[in-house]
């Protein structure tokens, strides 16, 4: 499989679904609608997307039954990082070689640009007129709450590397990233029809898949003194070992579900093995 | 009716509501979950769930009925309070005679917290379990996103008062403030199993009451100086009698509901004649 190629189809496959979705950039209050989009296209690489449509394949559905997810894990991805950029927060002046929102845009704009983000991610899926919906739903708030993305992020803020140990980095990257990373799988299948034991191991496999995603990102940024790593506790090589370990995992969790869910596993190794 | 009794019976019962919602404040991170009890507990006035309470008795359901959005416009209220005060925005360091969130526990643990109170209020809405929920979470989305609620608080910050007509100000009214009030009531009425007739009479009958409570704001404000208030345009007497028109013509939408919309009118007639 051609996971480059399948990366590809979901970024324009989301991107129409969000371009439509939300308000022109030219609807009053226009500076507000501009921020909204700033970082969001181009965006990144659309990984959650992809594993969102993946999941909807997986349990032998049509990808495009997760459009609405799609779009609200983008959404939620989107805000997080519009907000994590504030000075109050990591204070970044760049990302993906453009200005934060906040510098292009101003600081309390780019605060509501982020709460804006977050609620239209579930103004999309309220829109899915769908019975699985609110199952859905209850999903991402989990997700993207303080027990897990928020609180994630709160425990990151405040860090403290001496402190920490292997547990507690993966706590954080679990809740920062992982939790996120699993709604976006485990919410395609549920548009997709998947059964509550498929759906099960389809989170187990995105937990697994989200922290070896993050250790991935640990791994890449060696050297540049993130607090929260874990190669400042197990080093490169064995950040990288831990990586693997969980991916083996993960991909064992569904090993049942057949060629169905190839996609899953290519965006898996994609995930975990990419080199940016 | 006594509306004060209305108002403490509606306050109590969604206190409870969010108290066993939320994570428990000792709950970790713990500081993040005490930050979001901050501002929410205890509270304000509780108008909004006071009006979705009295929404589903206005087509004849119990009061009870109305819980999940009752708790959810509370969250979504409490949430636009504590980032409209962060030092990017309004800049206060008071409200309600305590600090705000970010002089209690930091800007970035602020972002946060009202990032979790938005993402929590579609928690638990999404946990109603409840046929109609997909209809009220859309709703409630829309209310609160750049088309109504954060798009008033955009206009709000740069407000600019000369270029200012009545009409201008009451857009920042009708988006800031009477959509969370319209929400509250049509989500009430739509949980309750009101038909569309009476939702769209309701949803006519909340925003007007809105834009008339937030008028009785600025005429309590007089004096404060504000940019966007209708006193600047019509003057104390004539601001307090606009209220009054939308207020009428409101209670006219809702004539025909009878008995069981009461609390609804007495609710509304509070909401813009009260002394503070």
């Amino acid at each position: 499989m051609d996971v480059q190629g399948y990366l590809a189809e979901s970024a324009a496959r989301v991107e129409r679904f969000l371009d439509e979705s939300l308000p022109a950039v030219d609807e009053p209050p226009a500076r507000l609608h501009a921020a909204m989009r700033h970082l969001l296209f181009p965006g990144g690489k659309r990984l959650r997307p992809a594993l969102a449509f993946a999941g909807a394949e997986a349990v032998g559905a049509a990808p495009e039954r997760a459009l609405p997810i799609a779009g609200a894990v983008e959404l939620v991805h989107t805000y997080s990082l519009v907000h994590d950029d504030l000075p109050c927060m990591d204070d970044d002046d760049e990302r993906r070689g453009l200005p934060t929102v906040h510098v292009a845009f101003g600081e309390a704009t780019a605060v509501l640009a982020g709460d804006a983000l977050l609620t239209e991610a579930f103004a999309v899926l309220a829109l899915a007129d769908e019975s699985r919906v609110a199952g859905v739903i209850g999903d991402l708030a989990e997700a993207a709450g303080s027990r897990e993305l928020v609180g994630g992020q709160h425990d990151d803020l405040s860090f403290d590397s001496q402190a920490a140990t292997p547990e507690s980095v993966e706590s954080v990257h679990r809740r920062k990233s992982a939790a996120l990373i699993a709604a976006s799988v485990v919410g395609g299948a549920r548009l997709g029809g998947g059964d509550a034991e498929r759906l099960g191991r389809l989170r187990r496999f995105g937990l697994q898949v989200g922290v070896a995603f993050q250790i991935a990102d640990d791994v890449l940024d060696a050297g540049d003194d993130e607090p929260c790593s874990l190669v400042s506790h197990l080093g490169v090589e064995g950040a990288r070992r831990r990586a693997e370990d969980l991916l083996e995992s993960a991909l064992a969790e569904i090993e049942d579900l057949g060629e169905p869910a190839e996609a899953l596993r290519e965006l898996a190794r994609f995930a975990v093995r990419r080199d940016r």
